[in-house]
């Protein structure tokens, strides 16, 4: 990693380069392996476990008496944590769960919304060394909230078959549904087109790597929704010399840690926090277990000395980071102008690894730019808005003339008739 | 057309098909205009314009004189009809900017939400033989509520390089930033990744063809998100014996009328307002401008008699229908009962086309069974929701442990870190 000083506008687009991700090769075996799960069903997912996860299943479904095995091998620290993290979660989404308006936008014509849950939503949380139990609080609790009749999930197991035991006891107290032991492509393909023993859902969720997005992109082109397109992890922190060095080389390290991939981008006006900093990255990250992955993830990583405000604010929304930490002394001046960024962490105290476990905000969320346009996963993500609308005769006799010169304009003269008629007979009355 | 009396439920999913579209040999031809359009800007544009449109333009951009002449040719009635839809669009929308919550989640922990609106829209119109304007303003005026900074339009010309004066004018009135004489593939590649003319945008709206379709799809596997995926039209009429068979057999034309591969489905109680219905709408076809047109997509729609009302509800639950007309006697019973719809229209007196034109509810709307998962556009289209969060000292000392215990158990120990550093710090003052 190295300090940019006082980079020209004109050289802010390569600096904001994020790492390229191609997945456009995988597309062909990715597509093969979901059109066989889509045939050939569990027979098809049970020979990709043998070959992917090592595991030879017999049965897909979690049991009853392996999720109280599994709650059994979880220390009560860490399930007072989890515990603590579902109610913040909750208490932030359920929040969100505000009244929808009904207008009257002339006498008679009343109009109205309405939120309705998803009646079977998908969740994918993948496995690996670390298993990331947070995600399955962060997809479920909501899902929970937005009273999705049936949340299933997918989560590879490991070679004896097992899945991690974290991950079902987080899977059981956040209401999980139904759990199955399958991963990558087949969890997939198994929750958008169904099998013998994977119910079909209308949207699904979660992160994966290159090959599991590669799946969620396919399948959304189809019948299914996915969540939001998904890249490698990124944070930026804005800082200035009321910062704290330590801090902010400890919240670069932890986006480093996720993944070879991920980006860190710190923006600052202190030409002093930029050299503290750098030292700091390179004290802490010796002490780090994934090292060498972090150390991977920092080589495309920047610190940027910048000369003004205007500066960190436009880079700030060209650049659309997922995560942005705001470490000044004023950090609502700032957040006020900031209007493309997934989730904003105020102040010195306030790390990611806050939101990304337990302050109650959704740690899924908009990456590669994505957030110009996308925002995370909140409430909304597990419901849709129905609208409804409610005429009555003194309603027709007040639009009808609106509709019917409306429809006719554009050579619709089936819809006129619609307004028509019904004007005519009341008028008759 | 024809009545299908009371089908067992295991006949339902035939009886519910839509007309299938393959757009997968189309990808090809698509994707070739995509990437001439992105690598040669305006030429590519001007050259696809003069191929498909046979207009030979020299400026894309449609300028102030050209809005003025189209004014002048729209009559006053439809100007003041445009004006009434624009104010109930207006007025529905607007209120949906409901106030989002701010939670302390925990002592010291502060989280909200801020609505921000996308830098820069893009909307696209198709042309043909009746352009259909309404669009415009279902687009642009929720897109100008939400404050998006830049408002992009593109719509195909006719040969003599003029877009259609009504489009024109309902852009005007919208407040649409700029109007682009641009249609088909070559439209949304524009808007997708910009030219010398036109602004690169961050989310494309609005409906076409099956290239457009593809357009949009291809797209929105790279940078750029869409307002949904698009299929044919279609509506659902559920009535009982109270039902007025002139209405229906009208609200059942309209949806036909739209194209050849549009679906309407009749749901009824009564064998008697079945038949009635049928003789109805063989009697109102014929007096339809787009008779042969309607009639087609009427060879795939069907009036379906069942016994119960649970067969009512779930049948329709399962279609998922974009619109949806409920003409019985006590509408709301239903309506409480429908879980996946677009837009639903209650009673006797409310027709779809009063929802397609000025109601003020909008009539970008899911198809295809896409409600299962998807809402139609609205306010919160055109805006993404950033979350916010803010802790103290406090609230690092309450929620510290949590997250270092669950950054631990997912072996994130820089996650652990930037918590830790921070309570340490707090405990020693």
């Amino acid at each position: 990693m190295e300090i940019v000083r006082y980079p020209g506008r004109e050289k802010w687009a390569e600096l904001l380069k994020r790492p390229h991700i191609d997945n456009s090769s995988l597309m062909e075996t990715v597509r093969n392996v979901i059109d066989d799960v889509r045939e050939r069903g569990d027979e098809a997912v049970r020979d990709y476990e043998l070959k992917f996860d090592k595991a030879d299943l017999d049965e897909l479904l979690v049991s009853e008496e392996e999720f109280d095995e599994a709650e059994k091998s979880v220390s009560q620290e860490l399930r007072e944590a989890i515990m603590t993290a579902v109610h913040n979660i909750t208490a932030f989404h359920a929040a969100q769960d505000v009244q929808l308006p009904s207008v009257e936008t002339m006498p008679g014509v009343r109009c109205w919304q309405k939120s309705v849950p998803i009646d079977r939503v998908g969740l994918y949380v993948p496995g690996g060394t670390a298993p990331l139990f947070s995600t399955v609080l962060m997809l479920a609790v909501p899902a929970k909230i937005a009273q999705c009749p049936e949340v299933i999930m997918c989560t590879p197991p490991d070679k004896e078959g097992r899945v991690n035991p974290v991950v079902a006891y987080a899977a059981r107290v956040a209401g999980v549904d139904k759990l199955f032991k399958i991963g990558g492509v087949q969890a997939i393909a198994a929750m958008a087109y169904g099998t013998e023993s994977v119910p079909r859902t209308y949207k699904i969720f979660g992160p994966g790597n290159q090959f599991v997005t590669a799946a969620k992109q396919i399948v959304s082109l189809g019948q299914v929704a996915i969540d939001m397109p998904a890249g490698p992890s990124e944070v930026e922190v804005i800082a200035d010399e009321t910062a704290n060095a330590r801090f902010v080389a400890a919240d670069m390290l932890s986006q480093a840690e996720h993944g070879a991939d991920s980006q860190s981008i710190l923006i600052t006006s202190s030409p002093e926090l930029a050299e503290q900093t750098l030292q700091e990255i390179e004290r802490q990250v010796e002490q780090l277990e994934r090292r060498e992955l972090t150390e991977k993830s920092l080589s495309h990583s920047h610190i940027i000395v910048v000369r003004s405000l205007d500066d960190v604010i436009d880079l700030t929304n060209e650049y659309a980071p997922e995560h942005l930490i705001i470490q000044t002394e004023q950090p609502h001046v700032i957040a006020d102008q900031i209007r493309n960024a997934g989730s904003v962490f105020l102040g010195h105290y306030t790390p990611e690894s806050a939101g990304d476990y337990a302050s109650g905000t959704n740690h899924t969320l908009p990456t590669s730019g994505y957030a110009h346009a996308y925002n995370g996963v909140n409430l909304d993500s597990f419901r849709k808005k129905m609208t409804l609308q409610e005429i009555t005769a003194e309603g027709v006799l007040k639009i009808a003339r609106t509709v019917e010169t409306m429809a006719h304009a554009e050579q619709l003269t089936a819809h006129e008739a619609a307004m028509r008629l019904r004007r005519e007979s009341i008028e008759k009355k």
